[in-house]
């Protein structure tokens, strides 16, 4: 049984959808971090609660784009019923987003990498105007080569 | 500790939710195939950006006909808004709601079975009109008889 | 390898969103009681269809009011194409929310704790007007002191 966890720092990031695969594994200790395990599960746990981690679609940007204006459109700045509004108008908003695509992705390793679908990514989701840096916690675990 | 990872082929559905409990317990080699854990986990991940996994009623077939019916209202069909439209007016749709009910589910295993709730069920949410056949991984660890 | 799986009954709440990190806690034999994981993982699972587990603001109860009112606006009770309305028009809408916000969250443990953020604790979603009791699944699962 083997175990890895790293504290990922992201990239600040505009407010919308962004593709950070391969930061991500840059973050675990690059392509080669999770050929230890045969097989396995990495966790992705984002330390935040107006910011979300989740998967879609890996090659068009507009998909991300796309993704962005409906969550803008079902979550609105600034709506009139929101009372926790001393941190402007994108923050109440940003903590309807998190929970509502989560804080957290779960990936199975198999054979010593991720087992994603050939279309998937992950995303970071920036629900706040100005964010900032972002903390990610990765944790994987499996079996080594030994068992 | 003990490992079982099993790649599933579910069968094509027609766009909506979908009970597949019994069929995700036969792909992990059937009712008995858990039986070898004593505390685990079973995490349940489906390999596309179009269709969801998530656990809901596992009754009525009503709740799941409500609960694709909501999701089409939420996310719109041909919405104005969406850039990415080549695919079809359901393919953007099918994106946002594969984040929004999420690609991945998590069962603990207690005794060798599933400790799911007396009404909970794994349900396939298929977003495409004709998605064809959907691929999940199913990955379970724990203790073994052994400990 | 060190587990530690835990049955912890919730105390019926309104409803609502309700801060639960502390409750959880105290079922998992206390705040020690995860002190045995030097790394790790713990896994709530909510054994119903009307309620949800997921992660936000600790600090400002405006926070959870706030998303259970976006969350009755999204999912309205009553909606007049829900179908399955026999157990009150509270009930449809709950089985909905149930799979947007999800029955199951992940929280990383580091050093013997979770490593959740500053700002983030654990929300019990009641979704129904008179849920009652709700029961949880706690698995934790990691590298003890001796490897």
């Amino acid at each position: 049984m083997a175990w890895l966890q790293r504290e990922i720092r992201l990239t600040a990031r505009r407010r919308g959808m962004h593709l950070v695969t391969d930061e991500i594994l840059a973050g675990l200790d690059g392509r080669d971090g999770l050929a230890v395990f045969r097989v396995g599960v990495l966790q992705l746990f984002i330390q935040h609660t107006s910011a979300s981690l989740t998967i879609n679609e890996n090659a068009d940007a507009d998909v991300r784009a796309d993704l962005a204006r409906w969550a803008d459109r079902a979550v609105p700045d600034g709506a009139p019923y929101f009372v926790h509004t001393a941190e402007g108008p994108d923050d109440m908003p940003a903590h309807v987003k998190s929970s509502l695509f989560g804080c957290s992705v779960m990936i199975p390793i198999t054979a010593g990498r991720l087992a994603l679908g050939t279309w998937q990514g992950v995303y970071l989701c920036e629900h706040r105007d100005h964010g900032g840096s972002r903390t990610v916690v990765a944790t994987a675990w499996g079996n080594g080569p030994e068992g």
